[in-house]
Formats: C-alpha cells, sequence, structure tokens
C-alpha cells in the first residue's frame, strides 16, 4: 500500500525546491540538504555506467553555499531565468529514516531577450532525510539528465 | 503542517481550469472565478516592479466572457491549440477564508500544421475563494510568465 | 466531493508507466494493462471526428508485447530517450468497477547528440480496471496526441 501522505510531502518539498530556484531565492537553496550531504549533476550515460562523479558535486552545506556565491559573483544567473517542471515522486524505499525517491523534470531556460528553451530533462534520484522540526532534507540529490550535452555555462542549480 | 488536502484540492482545481482551455471548452473558463475577480496576464519583471498591469486585465465575469466572445468573433483560437502543463501548487496563506497559493506552469502551442513550441512559461499567483458548494474559485489570478516576449497574436487565456 | 486517495492512485499509476518507459524498461510496460485492452495512439483531430483508430492499435497484452519487440529488434529505442511529464489526472467517473479518467502529458526526445525537443503533447484518454491484489491497471488508453504531425518513427510506446 503506497504512503500516499509521504508522496504528498515528497511533491510539497520538491515543489519549494524548484520554486526557490525559479524565484531566484538561491541563498535557500542549501537549507534543503542535510549536512553532510551529496548534491551532483551528471549524465544518464555516466549514472548507468557508474562512472564516477558528474560536472557538479558538493559533499556539504558549506559547498552549496559556495556555488551560490560564485553564482552571484559570476553574475550569470542574473541573465536568465529558470522554470522546472516536475512529475509525482516515486517512492522505491522507506524505511523510517531514509526514504528514495525519483522524481522526473524538466526545466526551461528563459533567456533576457524572451527566448525560451528546454534547458534540461531527466530524474532526481534522492535519498530524504528528516531534520530538526520533522522536515524532509536531501541527504542526496543526483540529478541525472537525460542528455549529456551540458552547456557549458551549466552552474545554476538543477 | 501542510495541509495535504488542501492542495490537492487546488491541484485538481488547476487541472479542470487547464481541461477547460485545453480541450476548448473556453465558454466555462469565466466560472473558474468570483465574481468580481482580478485577472491579469503579466511579465515578472513588471510584476517585480510593481508596474500597473499587463498585457490583459479583467475585473470581472462579464470581461473574461467578452474575451472569450471576441476570442471566438476573431477567430484565432480554432487556429492553433494549447497544452498546459502544470506544477504542485505552494500554499502561502490560508485563513479560512482566503487561500494565497502559486503554481509554476507551461503552455504549449501545437499550431495547425503540427509544430508544436514552448509558447509560455511562469506561475500563477492566485487568491483563492469558496463559492456556493464550497467550490474553490479564483478571486484573483496572476498570471507571471517568465518571459517578457509575448506573441502578439496573445488574446489566449493563460 | 472529488476521491483525492483514488487522484493520488492513478497520478502513482501514471508517474510508474512513465518511470517503466523513460527508463527503458519497456518488458515491463505491457503489466500496465489489463487483458484484453486497448491502448491506441491518435491525433486530437481523430479522436474528434470518432474516426476508427490512430496510427497505433492494440488489444492484448500479446500485441504490446509484440511491439516491445519489434523495437528491440529494430533497435530504434536505443537511439533516444524519452521523458514523460504528467499533469494530474482528472476522474470523470467512477462506478467503482471502472475509473474514467483523463491526463495531459508532454513527452521530450533526447537524441543521441543531445538535442532535446518537445515530441508530443497531448492527453490520456483512459479507463481503468483494478487487477488482483487491487491494483489499477489500464482496461483502455487512448493516447490523443495535439498535434497531427507524427514523426514516421513513431514506434515507442507514449
Amino acid at each position: 500500500m503506497p504512503d500516499h501522505q509521504l508522496l504528498s510531502e515528497i511533491g510539497l518539498l520538491n515543489a519549494q525546491y524548484a520554486r526557490c530556484i525559479d524565484n531566484d531565492e538561491l541563498e535557500a537553496w542549501p537549507e534543503f540538504f542535510s549536512d553532510p550531504c551529496v548534491y551532483s549533476i551528471t549524465s544518464h550515460d555516466n549514472y548507468a555506467l557508474k562512472r564516477p562523479v558528474g560536472v557538479i558535486y558538493a559533499d556539504s552545506q558549506a559547498m552549496l553555499k559556495d556555488r551560490i556565491a560564485s553564482l552571484r559573483q559570476a553574475n550569470i544567473y542574473e541573465r536568465q531565468r529558470y522554470r522546472h517542471l516536475l512529475g509525482m515522486p516515486l517512492v522505491q524505499k522507506s524505511d523510517g529514516e531514509t526514504v528514495a525517491a525519483e522524481t522526473a523534470f524538466a526545466v526551461y531556460r528563459i533567456m533576457r531577450d524572451g527566448r525560451t528553451d528546454v534547458f534540461a530533462t531527466g530524474r532526481y534520484v534522492d535519498k530524504l532525510r528528516r531534520k530538526a522540526g520533522d522536515r524532509l532534507s536531501f541527504a542526496e540529490r543526483i540529478v541525472v539528465c537525460d542528455s549529456s550535452l551540458f552547456d557549458t555555462l551549466l552552474a545554476i542549480p538543477l
């Protein structure tokens, strides 16, 4: 019997995560993670072949914060906007303490001149844990992109 | 503690709203709103700068009905189809009477010749109120598009 | 009063269905259907005009399995990946035994060289029935694509 309450809870967390990025509230983004944590962006092919890590890797909130700081300095983010559309999460395993879940995503990029394109599609492969206040957080979020063709500007969180 | 029942209810309303437009049942579209109401389409930049109103503005069901009537006369709608994909709603505030919520969207446009493109992405910034029969309706729906580049044909409801 | 539990259950089934295709676990795909069943891909125009059937039609699990076998042989699937993003299901009718529901979809195609495009948008028009173990299955899934422009390679399940 699937736990619909848990599904709704993860769906909500995912929506808040997406909103944080899309509304350019990036300084709040590391808060979605446990500490230590794993955040990584990779491609389907690399993930399937169990190749070490992807184009982006961080294992603590401090590293996530650093990333945002560099982003702000590089001023890349301000030149474009993003929009995440997410699927319904699928729970693979839940043992009370850790939840393994997977969620499909599509991210659109909107350039300053207004052009919109599909920036990336893929799935989040997540391990979730409860933080203080019973709030779910990402102990691990592997962003598995369908395409191996990464934009060289890829510095924004997905 | 988030109210998952309310989230599901708003998600359902949003799905019905999208279906109404995408299935070309536009005459039923004004029924999703309270009367009076606010329906407006604007861009992220204008919304962030609190500029008065966007490209489209209506404040009553009568105005919404007028818009549909002109659309039908102009025959624009028949030349293309739309498809909405929506995120999970996020409730910002709920005081029993009014619910403030936000929902991400992507709208695809399918031309008569079959070409499909991403027509618009953005978020609905909503105030919801209960109508007779306890049904939720939009007292206010601000359609905040990510891009400022509006199609000059933009006459369809988003 | 909408049955939010049922909506969540159908949403989950749809997410599992999408994951099965997008993760290239096609051999498990026929299991989502009842036997006999109806699986058909058609266009909005053909569906609206009640024209017999669409480009693809199957009425048993055996036919669905055949389709996957040919796909594997033709080796088409391996050259590209897909990503489904789905809307929230809308229940039209539920009489305890059969549930009639509709769900919006967008499918992206990711080519081997990394290019991503919107492959198809549309809606699933479904009749669901419970299988052994109380699990929902598709007694009928009509894939109604918004566009009539079908890729000649259309052989993958949508």
